[in-house]
């Protein structure tokens, strides 16, 4: 436990025996009472990179369904090594907290940089002011643990619903404005220093509050099931990140990711299915 | 083996005993000598579905990471029950040919239309022309039996790379122009009349050829993961889709998908991602 970083050090694993892990979940990454999820699935993604030798271990796309909220504590982590390719090898990780099972996680796992071949980008990273000129997390936002442990600047043209004080609110529901999007585009980076990794991107992809408090009243949006594309390592500094939601109904919502690093290179690609409890619009 | 329609019959499971399934993969949705993702995906859904209790076996979320290739004839699958909660349930599937398992469902169920709750939608269907202004499927693109299993209309401004001829394709380079959108849109429905439903969307979210033809030479693009949101049952009638690729580097490529019924509601969401063989662009 001499990691020097919050990050390393509270998703640590430790073997237990072939394909049995350790951990301990800390309550620093909660939302509420409830570890987030992004960090859970790090946790899980250490004993899976953990299971396999290197230097095939990187993780490429993983899928977490959460099953019950996880809890701050111990957490057993089994790994099922699934299929040992030579390019891609599958696996799965089922993490149990007090003998109940609380996530799995299905992942493939390669090697991200073995492989250059074409190269077609239809794509820009979000348009945004630089961090200077963006806005810390603005009070309207859930106070939350999580968001201690990052630097958050966000885009202003995108929390308006964070900033507006009560008056202008009401203000802006007399003119009947044009319905928001639900898009939250934010700087993030580790507030000890942390360079960003390919593990830490779960966490980055699940860390900033769910773009659809733009159009809803904020409250619990518990999370079905996300998946992370693992794209590129990414570069030390900050994460230009955009997350949007453009369909809520049926009880449900998703919510689309992107993340990009100081280089100006996408580095994960994330999508999660929540369920929208029944709530007002702004 | 009395359905009367063709996806009925090729994706039916028997129930062998407690999670245990056997199926039979038919080679009529074969693309080259490998049955299509989509389909393998819907035989374990199959196999998902039967494992509970109606009504909550509507699929919510479903991901497959495919081991190896399937080959037509027998599987069994096997499925294990991970959570019954009183609105989702999640479970897993392990489709195992020849003694190898060949694919691994991840997959959250419920009921799809039990609560209404909000309605934010901030997206309108794919722009295209009406089906009888698109294109059959054009002569340049591969000749697979699964398309045979589907009519297909294309919008024509998304298939000039399948259309152009060959020296109409050399005038275009020499003109260098501007590089192209890697999407297709098109009208899908089953060739025997079959109306579409919630166990059919994976594979009219896997039958298409793969945008980025449009800007690499066709070929194998093998899927490491496919994730399908399903949102809405579908209505009777063509569904409307687009897919699309933007970032194909480090030998990888995403591909989102939208399927959109004839009443004009999104119906599923699709991601999947995959590797991309060194190959020239076109």
């Amino acid at each position: 436990m001499s990691d020097p970083f919050d990050f390393d050090r509270e998703s640590a694993v430790t073997e237990l025996g072939p394909g049995r892990f350790a951990g301990l979940i800390s309550a620093r990454w909660n939302v509420g009472q409830v570890p987030n999820g992004g960090y859970v699935m790090a946790i899980a993604l250490r004993a899976l990179g953990a299971s396999f030798a290197a230097p095939a271990r990187d993780p490429l796309s993983a899928t977490a369904h959460f099953l019950r909220p996880a809890a701050p504590g111990p957490v057993e982590i089994t790994v099922e090594r699934i299929k040992e390719g030579k390019t891609v090898v599958t696996a799965e990780a089922r993490l149990v907290q007090s003998g109940r099972e609380v996530t799995r996680v299905l992942a493939s796992l390669g090697r991200l940089d073995a492989a250059e071949g074409p190269r077609f980008i239809d794509a820009q990273p979000p348009p945004m002011p630089p961090p200077e000129q963006s806005l810390p997390r603005p009070a309207g936002m859930p106070d939350i643990e999580l968001a201690r442990r990052f630097e958050q600047r966000f885009d202003p043209a995108t929390v308006g619903w964070a900033t507006a004080t009560a008056t202008a609110a009401a203000a802006r529901q007399d003119a009947a404005p044009a319905p928001a999007r639900a898009e939250i585009r934010a700087y993030q980076r580790f507030v000890d220093g942390r360079p960003p990794d390919l593990l830490s991107l779960p966490l980055f992809a699940d860390s900033l509050p769910p773009p659809v408090f733009a159009v809803l009243t904020p409250g619990w949006v518990p999370t079905v099931e996300l998946t992370v594309h693992f794209r590129a390592r990414p570069a030390p500094g900050w994460l230009r990140s955009q997350f949007r939601t453009r369909f809520v109904f049926g009880g449900f919502l998703e919510e689309d990711g992107e993340l990009w690093d100081e280089s100006g290179q996408l580095v994960a690609q994330s999508r999660q299915l929540a369920m929208v409890p029944n709530r007002a619009f702004r």
